[in-house]
């Protein structure tokens, strides 16, 4: 394998392929479908954890975990539920040597085991709200699989609440939702339209379903975490009650809410550039990186001492690394640490050491552009304000795209011209008939409602003509 | 289920199984032998995995993933690999829908499918040490289960590393054993012994297994971590080889170790009393619990703003909660925090108030021995040497009845006697067929040849009294 990449531009796909195992976020492992995280996509991971864990503490949730393999019949008994699972579901049928006399599922996701143990622990209304999030694993049989997008295991939270109102219920999805807007924009730069999917689109077993849709650097949507209002759907099936204050037996109201690694690949695809990734700063597992630049030994002895005290003086602040692999050459460290996408880039040499300076690269503008000379001292808070910038300007540029990348057709031709290229943003009369063959004929889902939306008020469906009810998002997706 | 715990004295067993499901540790899930982690105990893990994380990381390590499902195949190519664990694979024989091509095994542990990986990347001299760690579950098919101790499924960190020499493999294992002696002790105040396993009793595979091993309130022994030198046995079952600097091709040397949720097990057994759990104040979920008291409203008022300004100011430097539910008596309550282990009890009542002091009271020694007035100001910092205290007094304690317990028999009759209650460090010839003997006759097993251990030259073996090879403790065991 080269070490160029294909053009972002000519073969999105491809680049993507390629750039996750050439950055050596993940490769595939020897059963189709799975995929290994590797060290540098896990520290991404564990980043996108930390800063998603403390909104859920924040916001009064616990963590907990339930377990991998859960009874074939728990999914029979919410209808929607089963029939959206089924088809995907990893079962063991053999344990210890022998068969088993009910096979059980790998989750796909653990709304039915949850949903059995909260039965047995909720029984009072002072037992309310339940707000439990897990970390964990789940496998879904997919045919068609992609790093990070979809692979038959993947990673993800799947929280779980329990409440003794409807409107809780609401107000907890929504919240939830909230959260991972507020993640997506200021620690992915990602940005996202919140909104509701249509029934056809929704989770299986959901009231409704809200998601946030993030628009891809090829334009295609990408669905980055969701949140289900699932109302008394799992409380009826597992039975789970409480006694009110007029003790009085009530079903219980559900949420739930998952995000997913699926979301790397939304960093990946909406930041990336030929060169490689480019990572938001909040989440790089390497934020700073400096490359020693020296040409004789003693050079090299002083350039070293020199750059080491540098990165003693920026750890206590940032995550930073020194690149001190001695058979390399500078030029092939830069193009290593641009594909592997590090905010900034920190040089010094023997002339900086005499100036007390060094240079600044930033990796979201590659060559001149991004190059600055500052002085060694106050590097930190030079660096700080650079990674903000840095934030804030890839959130600017991914904005910039998705809104010249999304139109609002005038009619169903213009409607299939645009959705090769872009999102629409068009009117629709409701009916999941004129949903099926919109995707039939252009391969464009409906995304979401959005939550701020225009009114479809006196407006027609884009595919029949008839009254819309909604105005919503249509595009291509992964 | 009535709140009174059985006596640890009079049934220790019971008493542990109610322990764990009262103090919300942890719940049996609808699939034999598989468990659920409660917030309480998954708060617990939480904190032993940031210890041990920190560690692993300030000693070279980086986190990945790798898949939970292995082809059946990859267990066939170590052959002690796969007879100590075929018998206990959980096996997915289909997925979406139809029978699979190839068998997949839900992983009982990583060494084979990392060892295929490790193949992949591994490629020169430059590659290597390779130091990855993995935190995630795994499933063993256990006939006797017990909650944390031994499931079905549990959840762990395992660690495996790829070295150029045989030197520096045995290094790092004991490198790693000596992380988890100091975790033990520095942050779960639980004394261990670190030592190697007899080749009976090492892990399928290895070549030499290290373990720490601990001595619960039954005086039986629990394996608490392991670290293995594996040899080149995984290295050459999947071919993991490198160019060494004179372009010659070697193969590598691995490691493996890990440790898992039994450790809570291990911390529950070492230190809780008949009130509950006694939980080693650098792991507890929640360090400090503030009990207002009052008895009008007036009083309540006043009482729980002081407590919450008291929380507050403690809220930056501990893990503390304030009980603030107002339909539970301060003596339940007491009762209820003894029940959950928390190290430290602040109580503030109206007297409190007036002259400025709260009473301390320390779970390690309930009642009035431990308990002291002091001055609100100054109170974190009192609280910090409180909980340092404690920490100490709970791993002397621990010690101290390791020590009482443990004996050296003069001879088989003795051994027999002493290891019905305690640990026989005794010495042994080395011949496995003692060791059966030793076992069918005791029920105890060798669990480790100290690491600072005694020769055992000129000693007779205890059961056949030819020449000892080793003097090694023998104990029944978890």
């Amino acid at each position: 394998m080269s070490n160029a990449l294909p053009s972002r531009s000519e073969n999105f796909a491809e680049w993507y392929n390629q750039l996750v195992l050439k950055a050596e976020l993940a490769d595939y492992a020897p059963v189709r479908g799975c995929m290994v995280v590797r060290p540098y996509g896990w520290a991404l991971w564990e980043n996108i954890k930390a800063a998603l864990d403390k909104r859920f503490k924040e916001t009064g949730h616990v963590n907990a975990a339930f377990p991998l393999l859960i009874p074939m019949s728990f999914f029979e008994k919410e209808k929607e539920h089963v029939e959206g699972f089924s088809p995907e579901l990893a079962v063991v049928t053999h344990g210890g040597g022998e068969d088993l006399a009910e096979p059980l599922a790998v989750r796909p996701t653990s709304e039915t085991i949850i949903g059995y143990m909260y039965a047995k622990w909720i029984k009072s209304w002072r037992d309310l709200p339940v707000l439990i999030n897990q970390w964990g694993n789940v496998v879904r049989w997919e045919l068609r699989t992609k790093l990070f997008l979809r692979t038959l295991e993947f990673y993800w939270q799947e929280g779980h609440t329990a409440h003794a109102t409807a409107e809780e219920a609401e107000e907890e999805t929504r919240r939830m939702l909230d959260v991972y807007t507020d993640f997506a924009i200021n620690e992915a730069a990602v940005p996202v339209v919140p909104g509701v999917k249509t029934e056809s689109e929704k989770f299986a077993g959901a009231v409704r379903s809200y998601t946030i849709e993030a628009m891809m650097g090829d334009t295609k949507a990408l669905q980055a975490g969701t949140s289900h209002f699932l109302g008394q759907n799992f409380a009826k099936a597992f039975n789970i009650q409480y006694l009110d204050k007029n003790n009085e037996l009530q079903h219980v109201w559900t949420t739930s809410w998952g995000l997913s690694t699926r979301f790397i690949g939304a960093i990946i695809m909406t930041h990336g550039d030929d060169k490689g990734l480019v990572l938001p700063p909040r989440l790089a597992p390497i934020q700073v990186v400096i490359v020693p630049i020296y040409k004789s030994d003693a050079q090299r002895a002083e350039v070293l001492e020199a750059a080491d005290r540098l990165r003693r003086a920026l750890a206590s602040r940032f995550r930073v690394k020194l690149d001190d692999r001695d058979n390399l050459t500078p030029g092939y460290k830069f193009n290593d640490w641009e594909l592997r996408g590090v905010p900034v880039r920190v040089e010094i040499g023997p002339r900086d050491l005499a100036k007390g300076t060094v240079a600044l690269a930033r990796r979201d503008k590659p060559g001149r552009e991004g190059k600055t000379f500052v002085p060694q001292e106050g590097l930190a808070e030079t660096i700080a304000q650079l990674l903000d910038d840095i934030h804030n300007s890839l959130y600017e540029r991914a904005l910039a795209f998705r809104k010249a990348h999304t139109h609002e057709p005038k009619d169903f031709d213009e409607f299939k011209e645009v959705v090769q290229n872009g999102w629409a943003y068009a009117p629709w009369c409701g009916d999941p008939e004129c949903e099926a063959n919109i995707k039939a004929e252009t391969k464009a889902t409906t995304r979401c409602i959005p939550l701020e939306g225009e009114s479809a008020e006196g407006q027609k469906c884009i595919y029949c003509g008839k009254p819309a009810k909604h105005k919503l998002y249509f595009a291509r997706a992964y």
